[in-house]
C-alpha cells in the first residue's frame, strides 16, 4: 500500500532534509519515526532536498507498506516519535507507483524578509533581516524578468551538478505586509542554491548595489554578475504540485502559511 | 543623566528577566551590554520580573549615567553586545528620578494560544498549543468577571509573597484570528503566577473541566478551585504604562506585536 505524507519542519537545527553521513537530517528522523510505527526499516521518497537551515511547510514524501492501519493512526504514531521541530501534517493513501520526486510537476518556495530597523528577536531563525532601504517597486519589476524558461547558469551555486541549466519559473508573487516582504516562487524545478541566489540578487538590485538588470545577468550566464546568496534561514519549501487534486490540496500554502501568522 | 530603554526578548533560553545566582537572566546580559558601552558596572531598574520561558515585547528599564553620548549611540552599542534573543528597541532621555518599576501605573501582558489540531513547529516556543475544543464565547464571558478590583488569592502561586492579594484588572481583550487566540490583560500589578493561573483557569473552564464560574473561584480565595497554571512560553510582557506620553509611546503593543505577524 502506498502512503503519501506532508511534513513541516523548522530547519534551524538540521543539516537539511536529505540524509547525510555524520549529520542530523530531517529524513533520518522521519524514517526512524515511520519505522517505529511500522516495525520496519522504512525508506521514503520525497519531493525535494533542502539546504541546512532551510524550513519546510509542505515537504511531500511517500512510502510503501504492507501494514494495514489507517492513515490517521500512522499520523499519530509518527508524530509521537518526532522531535519538536518536525511534524507530519497529513498522511493519506496514494496510488500505487506514486513518487513524490518524479511525479512533481512544480515546486514552490517562499522567502521571508524582515524590513524593520531593529534586529528581529522572535523570528530571527525564520526570516532574513534586511536592515537597509530597498526599492520594492524595482524589486517587483526586476523579479518579473525571471518568469519563463531561461538558462539559469548565473543563478546556480558552484556545487551544482545538473547537466541542463534550463528551468521554467511559472510564477513569482511578492507580498509586502507590516514589516515583512514575502517572495513566493514556483518553478518546474530549481538548480542548486538557485532561489537563494535569485533572492540575494533581487535584494542587491533593489538596494542599488548592482548595475545590471536581471535580463542582463541571465544573458551573461555568469554567477559573478549576480548578487549574494541570501541566507538559508529565510527560505521555506511550501510544497510540490502533482496535478492530483487530492495530494495538491495537502500543500495549500495559503492555509499552511498561517503557521507563521503571515497571511 | 537618566536614560530609559525598552527591550524585547525571546525568553526560551533564559531563567527569567531578573538576575539570579547560577542562572542566565536577561538582566545580566543587558547590564553587561550597557556596562560595555559606558565602561562602568551599570545596574538597571526595570518594570517587572518575568518567569523562566516568558517573553517580552516591551520590558521598560532605566539607568543613570554621566556619559554624554547620544541615545542612538547607546542603542547601537548595547545591541552590538547582546545575544540574538535580546534586543533593545528604544533608548530615550528620561526625567531625573524616573523609576521603571515604581512609576508604572499598569502593566500589560498577552498570552498566545495556538488552536490548530497539528502540533505547531515554527511557533512552538512562542505559543501554547490548545489541542482540545474550547468555547470561545464562554471564555470571553468568563474573562469579563475578572475585571475590576478583587482579592486574587485563588489566582496566585504558592510561592507568592505579596502581603496584599488585591489587584485591579483594567482591561481584558480577546482576539481570535486564524488559528490563534490572543488574550491581553492589563492590571495595576499582578501576583506571582497570576496571569498563567488566570489563563489556565479560563482554558479549563472553556473546555468544560471546571464547574465553578470565575466569580465563584474569586470568592473562594482558594487556589485549588482555580485551573492549571498555563505554560510560560505562551506569555509575553507587552509593556508598562506611566502616564508619560513619551515613554508610553515606546511600548505601543499594537505596533510591537507585528514582530509576531499577529496583528
Amino acid at each position: 500500500m502506498k502512503l503519501v505524507g506532508v511534513c513541516q519542519y523548522d530547519g534551524s537545527n538540521f543539516s537539511g532534509f536529505q540524509s547525510q553521513v555524520n549529520a542530523e537530517s530531517v529524513q533520518d528522523f522521519l524514517e526512524s519515526a515511520i519505522s517505529k510505527v511500522g516495525a520496519l526499516n522504512q525508506r521514503i521518497n520525497y519531493a525535494g532536498r533542502t539546504d541546512a537551515g532551510v524550513h519546510a511547510i509542505g515537504q511531500v514524501f511517500d512510502f510503501d507498506t504492507s501494514d494495514s492501519r489507517e492513515p490517521e493512526q500512522w499520523l499519530k504514531g509518527i508524530n509521537s516519535s518526532l522531535p519538536k521541530d518536525i511534524v507530519v501534517t497529513h498522511i493519506v493513501r496514494g496510488e500505487e507507483g506514486f513518487h513524490s520526486r518524479f511525479d512533481a510537476i512544480s515546486r514552490s518556495y517562499a522567502y521571508v524578509i524582515y524590513l524593520g530597523h531593529i534586529r528581529p528577536v522572535f523570528l530571527r531563525q525564520l526570516t532574513a533581516w534586511a536592515k537597509y532601504n530597498i526599492d520594492i517597486d524595482l524589486l517587483q519589476s526586476e523579479a518579473q524578468q525571471l518568469l519563463g524558461t531561461h538558462d539559469f547558469s548565473a543563478f546556480r551555486g558552484s556545487k551544482c551538478t545538473a547537466n541542463n541549466p534550463n528551468r521554467t519559473i511559472e510564477k513569482i508573487d511578492i507580498t509586502h505586509k507590516n514589516s515583512f516582504l514575502i517572495i513566493k516562487i514556483t518553478a518546474n524545478a530549481f538548480l542548486y542554491n538557485m532561489i537563494r541566489i535569485i533572492i540575494g540578487t533581487l535584494l542587491d538590485k533593489a538596494r542599488g548595489l548592482l548595475q545590471d538588470d536581471i535580463n542582463a545577468i541571465l544573458d551573461s550566464k555568469d554567477r559573478v554578475r549576480a548578487g549574494k546568496t541570501a541566507p538559508a534561514h529565510g527560505l521555506f519549501f511550501l510544497g510540490a504540485r502533482y496535478n492530483n487534486p487530492r495530494i495538491d490540496s495537502l500543500t495549500d500554502s495559503e492555509t499552511l502559511f498561517q503557521f507563521l501568522g503571515m497571511n
